[in-house]
Order: C-alpha cells, then structure tokens, then sequence
C-alpha cells in the first residue's frame, strides 16, 4: 500500500501539473445546452443529481490527461439528498477510473468516535451485516481541526492505515478568515498553532518523498501567512485554494511550495468548470473547461519556473 | 413563520424537560433483537440503513412525549452512503411528525457561496428543474466557526429566513477542545473571542422570548467556561453535550441555563439510545431509553430545583 503524499506528489510530477480542479458543480450554474436532456426525469432531485453527474463526466473526460486529481465539493451535492450523495460518489468513481486522485471536500471534523465514523466513511470501510464495504472510498478528504488533536486523530489513523490523506483547514482563503484564524497567542497567530498540531499529527505519515499524508490548506489569498506556515509545516503538501476567482494570482501560491517547486498542488474551481460562462458557449462548456485548465497549469508552471523553481 | 428560539424554548416548557436525546445510532451498536429483521435485505447498504431507521423510530415511539427534541449525528448516517442519508431524512420526518424539533449535528462550515449551498441543503430548499423543494428540512443544524463570519452568516440569513436556528461550535466537551479553543488571545481565550462573535451574528435573530435562533454549542465538561460564555452570549440558548457518558453531571450543565433555568437543552446520546446495553435486555431497548430519558430528565430538573431556579 503505498503512501498517499507519495502518490499525489508522483501523480502531480506525471501531468507536470501541480493543480487541482474543483468540482463544485452547483446545478443553477450547469449549461442550458446540458440541462436540456435531463428536465423530464421523474424524481426532481434524481434528475438535478443525474444532470450533475452528466456534467462531471463530460468535464473529467476533458481534463483527465491535463490535470492530477479532482476535489469534489460535498456542499453542492448534498444540496440534493441521496440523489446528490449517490452523484457524488459516481462522480468519484468516474474520476478514478480515469486515473484521477480524488479529495472530496467536506470539511468534516467532530469528538473521537464520530470522527472515526466519518473517517471510516470516506476514507476506510463501514460495517455491514457481513462484513465491511466502503461507501464513498475516496483518496482524501478535508478536515476542520477546531475540536483539536481528538477530534482530528481518527481521521490521521484511518488515512494512514489505508494509504489515504487528509487536509487540515489551516488558513483558509475566504475574507473573514482572519477573525479566528489570525488571532494573535503570545508569539504566534491561532493559525501558526494550528500548524504546529497539524505537523505533529503528520509525523508518522511521511512518505519516501519526504511528504506526509497529513496535509494543509493554506489560501493563495495570504501570502505572507503561507510563507510562514510552509517553514512550520515542512513536511505537509499544502492543497491551495483561492487562486483565481478569489483573488489569488499564480505568483502569489509560489510561497505555497518548497524549494524545489515540489510540495503544494492549487485548486481552481468555478473559473475552471464554469468558463464557457465568461466565453458565452454553452455548448462548448468541456472544451473551454480543458482550455482554462491548460491555461491555469501554464500559469502556474511560468510562475514557478519565473521563481527559479524547476520541479519537472 | 415563528422564530426558532422561541420554538425550541416552548417545547422545553411544554415538555418540563430542557434535553434532548442524540440518535448517534451506530449500527454496530443496534441490538441483535432489531437486527434479526433486517439481515437478509438486498443491497448491504439499504439493509443497514433500514435496521438504523427501524431502531430509530423505536426510540422516537418511546421518548417524543418526554423531550422536545433530538439530535441526529450526520456520520453515522453518512457511513451508509446514500442510504444512510435517506435513513437521516426519514427519521427526521418521523421524528417532526411525533411532535419533535429535529436538530442535525452536521457541523458543517465552508466559505460564504459553499456555506449558502449547505445552509439551503439542511435548512432551506434547493433548486431543481422546476422551482425548489426541501432536501432535509431539519429546524435547526450545528456549524462549525472556523472560517469566520463570512463562512457563518449565509447559516444565519437561511435560518432567519426559514424560522430556523443553528448552534455554532463555541467550546465542545471533548478532551482535546482546549488545544485550539483555550488558547489565549489577550484577556480572551479563543472560545470567548468566537462566543463574542456568535453574540453579535445572533444579535438580529432575537425572538419575543430574548433568545436568539443563533445558538452556541458549549460542553457541559467545562463549567466554569461556561459560565463566563453564559455571560458573553446573553441572548444565545447553549446546546450542551458531554453530559453523561463524557463525564459530565447535571450539577456541570447548571452554569449553561440563566437564572430562570431557561436558555439551555442538555444532550445525551449513547447513554439514552444504547441503555440495553447496561441492562442487558437486548429486546427491551425501546423501554430502556425511554427510563435513561425520564432519568436525565429528573435529574436536571432536580438540580435546576436545588439551584433555586424554577423554570416551569
């Protein structure tokens, strides 16, 4: 079984690519040209979430060779009961299929034993009447470390004991993120603290890359924070939102990654799956989603090489 | 539409019992009297979610005219996939139609345009084709704070648009909430600078009774927390975990009510739904619960009593 940091960072090196799409697939946002063939299903939430997972597959099948992995936001189907969970996870299995690293964002986080039931549903195997089967079976999931060290643990243990991964909330791209975030303790901001724990809980997950499967977000938004938290944080691949519809321009993800451009893989979401939005062609939508991605890979890898950095 | 503070608080009155039992019904935990049923339906899955179903509606028979509410644990639910999620939605509809408020531990938490998605997901209606409807419908959900307001806010415009409520994570009971909700800011520790928050998110959610559908999760294991958060957060009910099995007695949860005995419901999950356990009388597990309820419910209103306060 091999080690998750292992496997993102070979999967990333692979595609020369060190980004991540997001599947936010909010269903008021799907093309017209899309949503056509799926208004006459009969349950209205079966055919929201069918329409969802047409969309999803038509976007894999256009960024599979370009990007590493996917991150599926829970959010947008949960929004649509089983129907969504099941598209959520056939989405999944699509993506994998097709060689992709998944992380499905759902920011879980709760006391021990929940925690360990959350983890086993993502990431492990949920006891059955006979024996044991995985329900999402996904590569990675995010996590929020706010309950601290017990609350977080069961997610560390499942994700090692099943070559798999976690991200843990650190700094978070979002405005507000400074209100709890960067409060400041003695020396250090809540969100340095948090680094410290999120180091110690990755310790005993480092791969032969030097990587743990216990990783970070860190926002593209604050630089100047991820500068820091990449020195408190050395062995934790940092998932990086922010870059693109929240502001954050390739060069400011560089202090996202190490020396050697190695070490951190950036997210881009709407910007991406939505971009026959800007271009006007709906009926395009998977070709203009691969072009965004090609261009944001282009980007990215110019910055970085820019920055003396030649990962590939 | 009615405010969901004073919703809550009526059925409290109604009830003469401030509590509210916790479906946390993992599967494996069910007992083997209930199982028997359920080994040989088709699909794993569905058939694991029916037995969580069938137990739940059990415990609901045997407690809905003892307590206002109950609580349902996401993971355990989520463990089953898609299944699961539908056992979630029914046994909150089960549990609405005996009369209940139906509080979804979910604590969810992401940026603004995700946490809207989730925030119509549980408390509001979702888009489809045509028009919108409910996924989940609960009254009241619990969110995680991590992110800030902007993460939060979206939670708080749908529950007041809705006449719903939620309970934002302020200090929770687990061991390990110390490590990041402890640490100190100034003259505040993290958990007072987030119940200050939750005060002032809450502030234009104020009910005819001073409460606020914005709520705060405060652990009955640290009372003297609580009685500082009580302080700070005048108008928030607190929804107190940790009592019972996690350690703490009913004298710990008395810091969490005012001085009228109002403004708090105590939860308890395992210790209610699995109290066969103890006992042994596996088929009896509906009777069991239904005396751990009536217990915890003497047990708070006696030191509410010799307390001085006589809320009904």
């Amino acid at each position: 079984m091999r080690n998750f940091a292992d496997r993102l960072l070979d999967a990333i090196d692979a595609k020369k690519n060190p980004s991540i799409i997001g599947l936010d697939s909010d269903f008021s946002k799907l093309p017209a040209a899309l949503r056509k063939g799926h208004e006459r299903e009969g349950d209205p939430f079966d055919a929201a979430a069918a329409c969802m997972l047409a969309f999803n597959e038509r976007i894999i099948d256009a960024i599979a060779d370009v990007v590493p992995a996917v991150k599926l936001q829970s959010a947008f189907y949960e929004q649509y009961g089983p129907a969504g969970v099941r598209a959520f996870i056939e989405t999944s299995e699509y993506a994998k299929k097709k060689g992709l690293i998944v992380v499905g964002d759902v920011k879980r986080g709760d006391i021990g034993s929940t925690s360990a039931a959350y983890a086993s549903a993502y990431l492990g195997k949920s006891v059955l009447f006979d024996g044991t089967e995985s329900a999402f079976g996904l590569d990675c999931i995010t996590v929020n470390p706010y309950l601290g060290s017990d609350g977080v643990k069961p997610f560390v243990d499942e994700a090692r004991n099943t070559g798999n991964g976690i991200f843990v909330l650190v700094k978070t791209s979002n405005p507000s993120s400074s209100e709890i975030q960067d409060l400041t303790c003695g020396a250090r901001k809540v969100c340095e603290k948090v680094a410290e724990l999120v180091h110690s809980w990755g310790r005993d997950a480092i791969g032969g890359r030097g990587y743990s499967s216990v990783g970070a977000v860190v926002g593209a938004t604050y630089p100047e924070d991820a500068r820091k938290l990449r020195r408190i944080m050395p062995h934790a691949i940092f998932l990086v939102p922010g870059y693109g519809s929240q502001g954050g321009g390739a060069k400011d993800v560089l202090p996202c990654f190490d020396d050697d451009g190695s070490g951190a893989i950036v997210n881009s979401s709407r910007d991406v799956i939505f971009a026959y939005q800007k271009s006007g062609k709906d009926s395009r939508f998977a070709e203009e989603a691969r072009a965004a991605a090609i261009r944001m890979k282009d980007d990215i890898t110019k910055a970085l090489l820019e920055d003396g950095k030649k990962p590939w």
